[in-house]
């Protein structure tokens, strides 16, 4: 089990990551002071619950927890304002405390919903994360937590660190296919943000990578977290350097937006996104191999690199705008400088943006 | 004008208190770098618009402020989870970005549903209240902000600090009678808390502070506040002492769930809270005094003293279940150990609470 120390202060938490390690659980929790008198809320989605509900239940109760579980359906569509009030319904019902605890088992979506719960009830209690899926590693660090309007993403939210984070690679056994691709989309994301050699060993390792090689999913998993745990670190409330996670995601989320949540997995389109970063790169005088490094990477992890052609152009426009990354009337882009570097820009014409955006259709 | 620094480390900020001061706030949000580049949101109720609206919106105008207003039904109803979805809507759809500001213009109602939109925007931009009524000095402390639940008060919130708090004492010449008194039932609370002369001077002053005399209101606002804003300081996240803060609260709060909201104002309901306290006070020992003292000085301000007939105690006991200050299953109460100090105590039996709650049915 390789240890990640999230270091906020006094909101510091750690990270466990391994194989197997859901069997500690009880352990874990104990270390951790998860109060035995008051009610955890269990929160995860009917696909997870499929495969990993029971046994976490088992292990809780046995451990002498009293828990409350509430499984809500698999999807991005769950990050709604609608199910932040069932399961607020479900906290007050089953009689939630200050000294509850909100557990989310399951990806990102799980985490996000339940962490905005656990950081509005009462105006905010206890939170752990049990992440179910590789995305997850960048979900786990860093205290976001929202819920999505339909107008637009993770609009409506908050900043709650969890008391620590539980990652049991066995779990992520499951994982269909496209999710695994989907998920080593942000792990290599961090590597381009920061760490070089990181992208240079993914690239060495991709096939293991997609195969869920027990080791290499540990050193990956454990990588991504530590390079956004730094980040993390120096600017939590995202002020200004932590905005450099955001690589790939001012055209990311618009496409997501634009695709209604469908479709497109966060990853895909994250995926999409980086080459579209990259792309403005070189139209910004950087050099051209940053492109195709970052291109021929992606593709070697079964990530999408194009744009769907169906997507209109200017419904994605008009959703980047409303995208909180666009600040006080200026588009903000992450821009690779270098495999493994990248700056905050916001000197890209709104006329690149969209003249980048038919070149990704033309991808392959 | 009179300022009070509201001392929370980097969280700090100023409420300035005075007659008329509403004609600086241009000058103010200049001084405390409210953005113009950004669309300001200004929320408001239907019955605050009708006589301060055009002022503040012109005044902001005219400093060149870009400022879009939403105006909310007046009443604790607007504190819901679809006013706030709604509130999200608009700032979406007007543009707002991570350096907008949130405006309240409005009693505490408007404070806590802006205030939460403010915190939850984007995972929190800037706020500022321009409270209209007296017991809004209460909610200008301390940084609470939530909505309601159907089956619980304040329940789903977070604690966000505003920028600065703007109080114009001018603006509560339009208020209601029974506002006006209901306001007072908070200012009065502050000083059973924590300062006896506090107490004595408000008993000494009734009639100037029902009368809104303007140096007699800035005093008690101010020393209100102030009492606030020590105990605040001392415990930001209420861990522990800033629960004494919920004098009146425990009994208060549920009367305003079994009344739907409706039929009792905040002020008052804390007013008959406040009165059985004191009772308990008395049946935990405590000397005879305190309960007379209470209920006479209370009556004095106007507010009533007597839990409404019609209410159903057993009703009454379980919205108190629901209550964030039901901890692990145990009840918790400020009781007042004299005028001016009180205790955290969880010592009260549910049957005590029920002998007093059938009590304050014959009080007179
Ligand atoms: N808070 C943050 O910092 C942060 C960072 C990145 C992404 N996110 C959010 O995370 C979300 C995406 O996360 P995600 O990709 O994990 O989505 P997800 O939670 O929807 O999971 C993807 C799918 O895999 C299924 N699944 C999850 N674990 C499984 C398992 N072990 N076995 C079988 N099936 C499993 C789920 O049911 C779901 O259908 C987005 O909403 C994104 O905004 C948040
Ligand atoms: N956040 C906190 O720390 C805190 C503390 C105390 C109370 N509160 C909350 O505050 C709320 C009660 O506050 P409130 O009593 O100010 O309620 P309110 O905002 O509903 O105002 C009371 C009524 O007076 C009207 N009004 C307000 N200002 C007026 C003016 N100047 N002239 C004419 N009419 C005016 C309003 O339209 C409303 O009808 C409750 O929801 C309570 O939970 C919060
Ligand atoms: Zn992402
Ligand atoms: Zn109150």
């Amino acid at each position: 089990m390789m240890e990640l120390k999230v270091d906020l202060g006094e909101r510091s938490y750690p990270i466990y990551i391994g194989e197997g390690i859901l069997d500690d659980i009880v352990d874990l929790f104990n270390k951790h002071r998860i109060s035995k008198l008051s009610p955890i809320l269990l929160v995860t989605d009917d696909q997870v619950a499929e495969f990993h509900l029971d046994k976490v239940l088992e292990l809780l109760l046995k451990g002498g927890f009293q828990v409350v579980s509430s499984i809500i359906p698999a999807g991005e569509k769950s990050k709604s304002i609608a199910q932040f009030e069932d399961l607020i319904t479900v906290a007050i019902e089953s009689g939630l405390d200050r000294k509850s605890t909100v557990v989310a088992l399951g990806g990102g979506v799980v985490g996000d919903l339940a962490g905005y719960v656990a950081a509005s009830y009462m105006r905010g209690i206890a939170f752990v994360q049990i992440p179910t899926t590789i995305l997850a590693h960048d979900s786990s660090v860093g205290g976001k937590v929202a819920v999505n309007h339909p107008l637009a993403k993770n609009i409506i939210g908050a900043f709650h660190q969890p008391e620590l984070v539980l990652y049991d690679i066995a779990t992520l056994r499951t994982l269909p296919e496209r999710q695994i691709k989907a998920g080593l989309s942000e792990v290599i994301k961090h590597g381009f943000i920061r760490d070089a050699d990181f992208v240079a060993w993914i690239d060495h390792n991709a096939y293991k990578l997609l195969e869920l090689d027990s080791e290499a999913l540990e050193f990956a998993l454990y990588h991504g977290c530590r390079i956004k745990s730094i980040i993390v670190s120096q600017d939590e409330r995202e002020n200004n350097l932590r905005a450099i996670l955001n690589l790939g995601h001012t055209i990311g989320h618009a496409l997501e937006a634009v695709a209604k949540y469908n479709g497109l997995l966060h990853g895909e389109a994250i995926s999409i996104g980086m080459v579209g970063a990259a792309r403005l790169s070189v139209l910004l005088g950087n050099p051209e191999h940053i492109y195709t490094e970052t291109k021929r990477i992606l593709r070697k992890l079964g990530l999408p690199i194009q744009l769907p052609k169906q997507l209109d152009i200017d419904e994605i426009m008009v959703a980047m705008m409303h995208d909180k990354k666009f600040d006080s009337g200026r588009m903000t882009f992450i821009i690779p400088t270098e495999i493994g570097e990248v700056e905050i820009s916001n000197q890209v014409t709104l006329e690149q943006v969209s003249q980048v955006l038919e070149q990704l259709k033309q991808e392959e």
